[in-house]
């Protein structure tokens, strides 16, 4: 059966070149970076190696790279450790409503536990506002935090025009580039960022890869106690293999960035003509310029999202109904809502998110199918019956 | 040069049979297990393979097995996550004196957020005392927990004995079994303990792999919050190639341990006699019978820990002086003033953990080269110099 995934958001593949710098380190060297003998040399430079490679694509320090074992890690550990560390200061937190679960839940958390939350509006293409934001910082605000791409709708913000903002207010803010690192053009200097997250597993690196930028000045808290290890700000032996291959994924995704990036919005943009042309009462979502050049997010009315999964899978189309944090709880997305798509649109919702193995060939066979098992599944819906009888 | 690791405990090689397990899903099976279409299914099953296999090491049901991504995570999760969920129960913890670094650290953190700890003292030869435990406990306490195994002096505590004062008094019990998994027979129901952490690099699994059992009716909230994975109790996506590799650890492990715990066992008291027959000055530490079968800690007199340590590395051995969470920082052994040892020993310390790899033959090259090196050492010591002028 022919096979098309575009479902590169929920996993990429583990780039070849990436195992292969990784496999040393799962047999030869082994030993602990902490040791104080020989063993632990190699291991310690490959790490130093790694966090080098991982400053480069953001314009980083090596020193201010800590390596975590997921994005998620990351993402409470910036918010959950900037609350701990500055509790003092003020118990006051301003996000977007359309961050990660890694970041909203984190912050119910510490709304329970006192802390003020501010979830910032965005408008129906994902924007975050900078007025709005400006309004939202009071003098007990101690962090700002809004992701620089939403891994669902695709939407880039707009970065510096939001760190302006907290810069002049003085205070740090953060982004969780998960879904952007590798992407678009991350600068830390240039965009004015205090903390960053990234992953590996957006990026053609290995699972269990990730790490949280923490600029000059900043003070956290951990939240893995214990060892001296990442400056004494993540405790636990470190995974030499998998902080080797986060460095390599991030050296290559530096250097292939431009042209991955031109490529596949062209084809990304190719697929979205095509399904705008042959699958009816079909609506794209988020921005129409400022998004990821490989995500496509869709609605399909009345057509039953899972329904469109489940015959698209066996089509051999592996697509996503949004964030794979969430597909198995088949929640409504929070992110949605925001944009104010109508429940009714938002369960037919489509991700595609393109990779590297994408051909311009798989479009015609996507939006086919799409268009057939979509035609299929409208015959079955009573909203759809009611809709030839009488019009919206 | 020949070469010789006894600093096992540092790290352990990958078995080549887990590596070769783990490499089909770094190559094909790269999907996520939270996804709905074809690609989850395979690292879905992979994932609910090694939650049996970890399950099977100790006794435990699939469902009851965590993964985390090191012992110190788990640690952390037991700790912080029962006193955020029993808060208005109690704010009382009860530990030993011994604890790992990431016990003791959360520990800290929690006695500032307005709970009491109370750290058990541990005899000269490092047992928690059930008296002492009993007393220790109030209607305020909400967890209590002891190591299994000391990393460092290898001394396994009488599990049993401490759970049923905890479990009589209705206090759960969590033992973080890292250095012990794979060595000791643990068996959680047999044991009586309600949360158990184990590490993965302790059992020539991946760095990187570490699980917490959660016994039933413990109630926990999780450190990384966000999305569903792991009941909601671990947020972030799921390491596939590393879990399947604690998996295949495991099931190793619980096959091979007996036999390898017996030779290992007389091995390492073949070098303790050997050290004790041509070291002076040497003293062992921990329980003389209740230890790791593969760990050994000596304490030569009148030497300097680190450049022994230097000069072994010198002659190709590889050894420790403690746990390699400290070893950077060059901190004193906080499980060596526990147990009594005067400052002028413990700072002359060497942790020696065998492996798999070690051979007889090593152990005659090891206690000459030490008693050979410690011999230079002692003659530069004004200590020495001193002792042999007036004696003690």
């Amino acid at each position: 059966m022919r096979e098309v995934n575009l479902d590169y958001g929920a996993a990429t593949p583990l780039d070849p070149a990436v195992l292969e710098a990784m496999l040393p380190y799962m047999r030869e060297h082994y030993g602990n970076p902490s040791s104080g003998h020989s063993l632990g040399q190699k291991p310690r430079q490959a790490m130093a190696e790694a966090r080098e490679k991982v400053g480069r694509l953001i314009g980083a320090k090596p020193g201010q790279i800590l390596f975590t074992a997921s994005a998620s890690e990351a993402n409470n550990m910036a918010v959950k450790g900037i609350a701990a560390a500055s509790r003092k200061k003020g118990t006051h937190i301003v996000a977007s409503s359309i961050e990660h679960f890694s970041i909203l839940n984190p912050l119910k958390t510490l709304e329970k536990d006192g802390f003020r939350i501010t979830l910032l509006p965005v408008d129906e293409q994902g924007l975050v506002d900078a007025g709005e934001l400006e309004r939202a910082i009071t003098p007990e605000t101690i962090l700002v935090s809004v992701a620089a791409a939403n891994a669902e709708i695709g939407t880039l913000q707009d970065l510096k025009a939001l760190t302006a903002v907290a810069k002049a207010k003085g205070v740090p803010f953060h982004t969780d580039a998960a879904a952007a690192a590798g992407w678009v053009p991350l600068d830390v200097q240039d965009l004015g960022v205090d903390l960053l997250t990234l992953a590996g597993d957006q990026l053609y690196g290995p699972k269990g890869s990730a790490a949280l930028y923490v600029g000059q000045g900043v003070r956290l808290r951990p939240l893995v106690e214990g060892g001296i290890q990442e400056r004494g700000l993540r405790a636990g032996t470190e995974n030499i293999p998998v902080i080797v291959g986060l460095g390599e994924a991030a050296r290559i995704a530096a250097e292939t960035r431009e042209e991955r990036a031109q490529s596949l919005a062209a084809l990304r943009d190719g697929l979205k003509e095509s399904l705008l042309k042959h699958v009816p009462h079909l609506r794209v979502n988020g921005h129409p310029t400022r998004r990821l050049p490989h995500n496509l997010h869709v609605s399909v009315e009345f057509v039953e999202g899972e329904a469109l999964l489940m015959h698209l899978d066996m089509a051999g189309i592996y697509v996503s109904s949004g964030s794979s944090c969430t597909s198995q709880a088949l929640k409504s997305s929070h992110v949605l809502a925001a944009i104010g798509l109508p429940p009714e649109l938002a369960q037919g919702s489509l991700l595609f998110t393109l990779g590297r193995e994408s051909r311009e060939e798989d479009v015609s066979y996507v939006s086919g199918e799409l268009a057939r098992i979509a035609q299929l599944l409208r015959a079955m819906s009573p909203l759809y019956q009611n809709f030839l009888k009488k019009g919206r």
